[in-house]
């Protein structure tokens, strides 16, 4: 998910690892996603790229990176993906038979998170080294972190999970992990790995306790009853 | 929705302020579908920022304009629709049991007539200023007022609004005020400002006539009734 | 589908001709869709555009072609795709009822099946011509060929035809046939055209028989009686 410009150089090796980890735990998850829409192999591949990398294609498109498409210009994001993919056509089935694995079970959620924050921060160190602002940058982190999921739900006719408030927080960590990493390093007053693993831990901590006490996100519904009066649902569209 | 090439030397800056106002008017209506859909502040922040500036954004991906997409370069526009969903957040309720605020009702349809025709219009701008021909510049218009719409209609899994026959005419208009501005301004003939505001004049007349008559939209069924012995719906697909 | 890299230089004539003849079909396609959900005339113009053109869009948004979309610089495309749709609209009803024709039926799949083979190797040509390697000109021709059907399902709320695996093989064809020609061409013992006309030839012959005798895409379940048992379906997802 994060951009070629993210290389041994600028980023902590450790970070970049859990960059390529976090590429194979969307895939996986993209991947289980297609078989239960019953999609063919050519759409888990699809389904496991776009979860994967799409966030972080969105993002270089609105940052108007030049060039391919990073995953197509270093091809081994790709080829993550996809044998990703196609490891866990084959094998999860055993696997689930064996060992009882289930993808919601914490070591696949755990897998997750890290990835999710991974994906945060490395996407707001792409927003930061294109010159956007704090509100950019931060941005930037979000929608490298959500925007493969929203993608996914979007193909799949299902309401975008990052977004909703009625499941675990999702979309929120990764904007606040992203926001804390953009506000450290902006302020100069403390050194660029301090700000990177703060703002990761902050990320991953919060999705982990979102995830185990099942925290929805801040809801919308701020004076819920008050809402609640003005929503009957659907039929404001109608009218107009 | 405008890209930053619409400064205040090409535009009137009473169509930039319309511009503005359109921009607050669809964050408005992005929020409100957003809390419909029992979605987070974050989803409500991304579904205000698609609606108001998805748009401009496909536009400019479709018209190569180099670097960051315009909201992200000239943050401004990012600032109004984030306080414009916020306030919508905070005070909405308030303002709807205190004054019976509908936003069916005709203020807010007016409002987002005005941000329709003066996002077509200056899409249109954009197009021509791009170099790209009559039809590129008018499908460049539509796209700035209907785009955001239709990506948000797509993200909450509903039919999209601006391209279905049953509800109100709502492309049709931004359409026609595109191509009026398009062509009384290639022929020549025109000041600048008469071709803007002449445009814009129709779009909105055509938008507010539309609303007030309730008119669908030229419908496809040219010859309904032969029509209808066709589409014996959903079977021809299936059997493919 | 195919950019303006592919002129009577670089694609034989008779490729080309395809490739236009495939746009043809694609907008007939779109626009049927649209009718059949009951969309206006623009809604129709919109997604046979979509349809036609989407695939190539995104194909060159992701290889990073400079500039305008090219179907926006070479307006020939948009033309071809509008004068389609405006006829289907007006005479589709007529022809139907006189001559009894479905778009079932088997010239109209055939058309379909040409122009996929066609959009699959001009979009793999156009891949090459970036500089990508086998994998990306292999989905640079999936995306050419799929990508357009797969947003214009997106848009109407139904699941991607080309993703799934109980319709009878859509995209699989379209890459067979992109990577047959990629890895004939690559090999260098093959002439251009030997290479062009072996991937077309595959691939229409691959969609034909799919076609014809209603086979699936290679289904994702390979031990399919132990994905069964592991899908007990939505429930994973809404634990989360």
């Amino acid at each position: 998910m994060v951009a070629q410009t993210c290389t041994a150089v600028c980023l902590p090796q450790s970070l970049i690892a859990l960059d390529w980890f976090g590429t194979a735990a969307f895939s996986f998850s993209g991947t289980l996603t297609a078989v239960r829409q019953d999609m063919g192999i050519i759409g888990a591949m699809f389904l496991a790229t776009i979860t994967a990398l799409g966030g972080g294609t969105i993002r270089d498109l609105l940052l108007g990176s030049p060039g391919q498409a990073f995953w197509i210009s270093d091809v081994r994001y790709f080829r993550v993906v996809l044998t990703t993919c196609i490891f866990t056509l084959l094998c999860w089935p055993t696997l689930t038979r064996l060992f009882k694995f289930e993808d919601s079970s914490w070591p696949f959620c755990l897998a997750d998170a890290l990835g999710l924050a991974a994906f945060a921060i490395c996407g707001a160190r792409v927003g930061l080294d294109s010159g956007v602002g704090i509100e950019g940058a931060s941005l930037s982190g979000l929608l490298s972190a959500c925007g493969g999921g929203i993608v996914r739900d979007v193909i799949t006719n299902e309401p975008p999970r990052a977004l909703h408030a009625n499941r675990s927080a999702y979309a929120t960590p990764a904007l606040i992990g992203a926001i804390i990493y953009v506000c450290l390093r902006e302020s100069g007053f403390f050194s660029e790995n301090f700000a990177l693993w703060t703002g990761f831990g902050c990320g991953l901590a919060m999705r982990i306790l979102a995830f185990s006490l099942d925290i929805a996100p801040l809801r919308a519904q701020l004076k819920e009853s008050e809402w609640q009066q003005i929503l009957t649902p659907k039929d404001h569209r109608a009218r107009r």
